[in-house]
């Protein structure tokens, strides 16, 4: 039990296994811990061993370059493991529980976290509101590709499965609740999908699918996806979306065909910044304001927009010096003139993977086959990275310890 | 009752009393007009013998010839009147009842109206979602900075004060529940404000005072108000409200020395796209995205932005090609960092008016002082027209029938 | 056209097809009609040609004289119709629509119905807030379970479905937008039922049966109905549901075989105030404040009760003096130890009727299915009336024009 | 620092000061404490100084004999104190600190807790969701009528003051953000209460004038407060109420002599089990469905009535065999026509108290004055229970160590 193998970013576009130390009750320095969290004490803290851990398309932000994340920093922030040791102060979580591991590192004490707004927790990232496992400038907790993991607060943070055999059963499933599926469902709830509404959702990755499907659970009439990778779209007409090559024309035209309207009632961001230019093929330039303005044009008036696609303050790879400081141009003279509205941020995992770990268990949603979930070891990291990067239309699961191997 | 004399836009910069024809219960062809609306027939609705109408900050915008405002547009959307004649298809409107006027015109009868998204109404407005009196592009329903005005729909639009003689008592506040104070009060509503809120208002104009007013009604513990005129300034604190001037250093500086934190809970923006520099005095240059981009940074992470300002989707005056079209360069970035929330569009007024008309028959809230309610004759128009744009902290309230003499 | 074949209540146990006077744009004095609504125009109104139109397990209140209906009453409030004629105020309807009718009439005119709240409109019933066609003590808008039926505040109440040809080919679904569907979504929606959500509903008539599959398309994990009667629970079972015989022992203990705990996050009473005793077989005495206290007792802390199954003011039928009266005797206190919410009423159809419409022309719902909907000839009305009250598990629809032959 | 000594219920009608074991960081046994949380270990609370600690009307059903609580219980639930020690897990409340205690108890690591449904935490109570200090049958946390008192989850539980001068200074505003305060504002939010109502009060204690003072701060138009007490009517005129006296009339006629109409928008019951006949004078019999039949009476359609006033499982004293049961005869059909919701169940402070906190800090209510709130020293709680019993228009607040002296 004296070391723990993980993945970690070295350089753009590298990421390696490395060997890192056990995790313990304090927080050690490392590439990549805010020096104030150094020596922080964690007795509210777990031991997991990671039974499952997935690749997200933030990480690949940091993979290929676009922020500041220094080598050597872990990566892996969907995390879904046993617990093998708890700190003095854990009461309610026991060894043995399998658990889920909200993305966002949250205390359960100061005043947002009270008002469920884990995403923006005061006490946990020196920085400034909010926190996540193995991603720059987010505190430094140490990430969860790896074989053990620490999670602090774990009798607030940690949701505890039912049943460790359904659990083990259906994980593939429910690795999904540590991010992308309440991260997609976050997009459509604050879109404003309800029963019968007609969605759009723009981006067909992991969490465009997540949204997808989300929409669908809640009661969409009709869920229209739009991509630019063929491969994406057809993974979202697998589980009965519409879908829309935005290479191919104006999606308002692409939505009449489909709907006999040029609008939605909801629209959904699940691309962010890295957005490229909608309607120029697969060479296309970065445009990051595109989806967004594209999002206003075809959302009904009196709609909501769901951002979850990640938006950053600084992007040092950015393709002009307005959006390397995270200032986009958006034609919100549109917005406002159609009384839309628009949420952002990081979903608050813990508002929402209690009632979609339900929804999992009784079958009402089968998250895995929608994004295409596929375990690789963790050795394999490397090229799920590279594939992902890609655009591969599969969720890749690092199975670090066997426990996906039956 | 042959004529009806009132109130027109003739070029930028100016504005004058014109004689126009009695209304009759069909939309006449006249400068706005959308000619499909010419000949429609409008039984539903009623005439009014104007009581009261004031002048607003949007029509600046048209006066001030940044709009396409033909000449001889008659403006004024914030109106209360008599009934004077009712239509054959209205029902519970009886000749007699003084009313307030939403300046959002709906038609009581489209999925939008079912839902009280009265300011995007599908059937009055053959451009797009929403119309109001008197304004461009609106669908050309004449304004009411007249002696008479012809409001559809009556039986829906129109919200009758339950007792004539407190109705006139009371009159100079009830002019206000036509536009600016539901206004104000849904800027801060969709910012979040309720008891106890921390709040930033930018702008001291009406728009601004009542969403100031509206913060405390709603239980703010700080109504904070930002702006660069001294005397708006003075007129905030008349009932107390914090004031800054932003040419005066940062906001967020500002907001410490009030609070003892440099982020408030609730941001609102009743400013719009005619924003000048903060923080660069009076002479400042116009820049269009100042505004929004101040309050997400002053406004906490998690907090909410109502943005009752206007933002257009053309801007022939603007200082860029990019302000010109609508867009505005905003931090995203930022906003996206500390989960924040916008409300843009108009405010769909009979989503309030009766329970501020409520506030106001039973003394909760002193509108009219608040922003400085002054009646003058409907000729004395050019002169209000004129001192509004000076940036007198003042509301011009017209008085074409003599009602306000007392 | 000078007659109309209706359905008409005569004496309990019975009811009749009756010749009625086509309908015209005013009110007639006629059987159950309030006298003050005798002469009152309809300017506003449209004629139906009846497509469809349900038996209603309220109408059967009136049918088994619990009611103070009179004889002669024409039934009926369940409608779907095709417009033959439209009053002269009538703007956006047309001849040749397909409509469903929200069986609650309103003005789209006053404060509750601006608000949203169509079933206690305060302008078409001149006893009380509220009012319904073919009901007693509704202000007397005669009953749809007829050739022709008259329809007032067309553009307000009619929900006109998108295509004519697909609306009759989905016209066994689409009939129940005009009560039992809303109603028990209603229900559900009252008792919180969100994704991942465990329900129970208290009967398996046809609005408990709406309720479980709204409940499903909300995204519930499980949906437990419980009911004396096993063909109605069959019914349940063939979309999904759990069931529980409520004969066969306490509730709590049968949700526990199910789920593991005796509570549910969320409870449904769709039996209202005929309730019979649970737990004492079929020959069980009316007990009207069995369902609630029975909901109370398996309805977790902090959870809801939708109660969409109706209580009256008075019932002359009742087993004891305090039920003749409209009194239960209510657990309150368990009730208020865990912190129940409560919410009771006539469903304001058109809140939901719309998005329930796309949901079934989406393919999102099989309500008729879920309800087992049959359709018998307006000729067989009395025999659905006498069938559906013995207890079969089908909802029948009557077709008094033929348009459901194919 | 050995002692501490505390109030005590000895039998009906009887309380006193008694000596008790100083606290320690695990539970002892004692009258009261359910014995499978004797020896519960609370590395997570603290020890507070009592600062002020109030007597509730909850309380009072305690003394009077109407519960089970036995002989010896140490009584309080209104705790404001500082902190003098910290258990070894508590990471942000610090000693030093002056803190307001929520009444209700709870971990911070529940299910309910999460969803900010403190009041009925899973964790705290052996014997059902929710707890309280003091209390019979709440899990034998002792209370805090005392010198000093333990809180367990200190760092979840504990709203810390911002500035100790400042917190003293306003302490006797502040000492009713434990309970009466967001337990009368949770009934007027649950009521509906916002800008423009008219609200109707069912009693004038501290929570009915609580929750009076809550509804004007959520800018209610009209408050009506009704009791049989004068005395306690004329402390809620005296903050602006409009009252009504119960025994002197049907309340529908008084209340529309006051608004012109016989019905409010929202009511709320304030007075719970204990109720008397209304409009039967000051000898009335005790009549516990009274209130909320008169309630459901005057509330208009489409309405919600909050529901503070506790009603209890079980009640030894009551009137009859049902009430003993803690069933009650209610007017539910009543309530059905007019499609009202009721909520009921205690207040989750912590939902509350941080906004009323910053509503006193900044002046927006004066609570204090509203409940005529009085210090007495500990040795006279005996006086002050009485005297509170005998109707006294006075909220009784103990001072054990002396804070309130100045």
């Amino acid at each position: 039990m004296s070391g723990n193998k993980a993945v970690a970013y070295k350089a753009p576009g590298i990421v390696e296994i490395i060997d890192t130390p056990f995790p313990t009750f304090e927080l050690q320095a490392g590439p990549g811990v805010n020096p104030i969290n150094v020596g922080r004490k964690v007795p509210h803290g777990v031991i997991l061993r990671t039974v499952s851990t997935n690749i997200c398309g933030s990480d690949q932000h940091m993979v290929r370059g676009r922020t500041t994340a220094p080598a050597g920093l872990v990566l892996g922030h969907e995390i879904t493991g046993e617990v093998i040791e708890t700190g003095p102060d854990v009461e309610f979580i026991k060894v043995g529980d399998i658990v889920s591991v909200p993305f966002n590192i949250s205390c359960g004490r100061c005043r947002n976290c009270k008002e469920g707004k884990t995403g923006i927790c005061l006490n946990v990232n020196p920085d400034r509101p909010g926190s996540a496992y193995g991603y720059v400038d987010m505190g430094g907790w140490v990430g969860g590709q790896a074989e053990f993991v620490l999670v602090p607060y774990a009798d607030w943070n940690l949701l505890k499965f039912p049943d460790r055999d359904q659990a083990l059963e259906k994980i593939m499933d429910l690795t999904m609740l540590s991010d992308i599926l309440p991260t997609g469902f976050h997009g459509a709830v604050t879109a404003g999908v309800g029963v019968g509404s007609t969605v759009y959702v723009a981006g067909a990755g992991p969490v465009g699918l997540a949204a997808a499907a989300s929409a669908h659970l809640l009661g969409a009439a009709v869920v229209i996806v739009g991509d630019l990778n063929e491969d994406r779209l057809a993974q979202a007409r697998s589980f009965g979306c519409e879908t829309i090559n935005v290479a191919k024309g104006d999606p308002a035209d692409q939505i009449e065909q489909i709907l006999g309207v040029r609008e939605v009632d909801c629209g959904i961001d699940a691309v962010g910044f890295e957005a490229r230019g909608h309607g120029h093929g697969a060479g296309a330039q970065e445009a990051p304001a595109t989806v967004l303005n594209s999002l206003m044009d075809i959302t009904a008036a009196g709609g909501s927009l769901g951002i979850p696609g990640l938006y950053v303050t600084g992007d040092p790879g950015a393709v002009d010096e307005a959006a390397r400081k995270g200032s986009l141009s958006l034609s919100l003279g549109t917005g406002w003139a159609k009384s839309l509205s628009f949420t952002t941020g990081q979903c608050p995992v813990m508002k929402y993977n209690r009632q979609l770990m339900m929804a999992i268990l009784h079958d009402k949603i089968q998250i895995a086959k929608a994004v295409n979930a596929e375990a690789i070891s963790l050795e394999d990291a490397p090229r799920g990275y590279a594939e992902f990067d890609a655009g591969a239309a599969t969720k890749y699961v690092l199975n670090p310890n066997g426990y996906l191997n039956n």
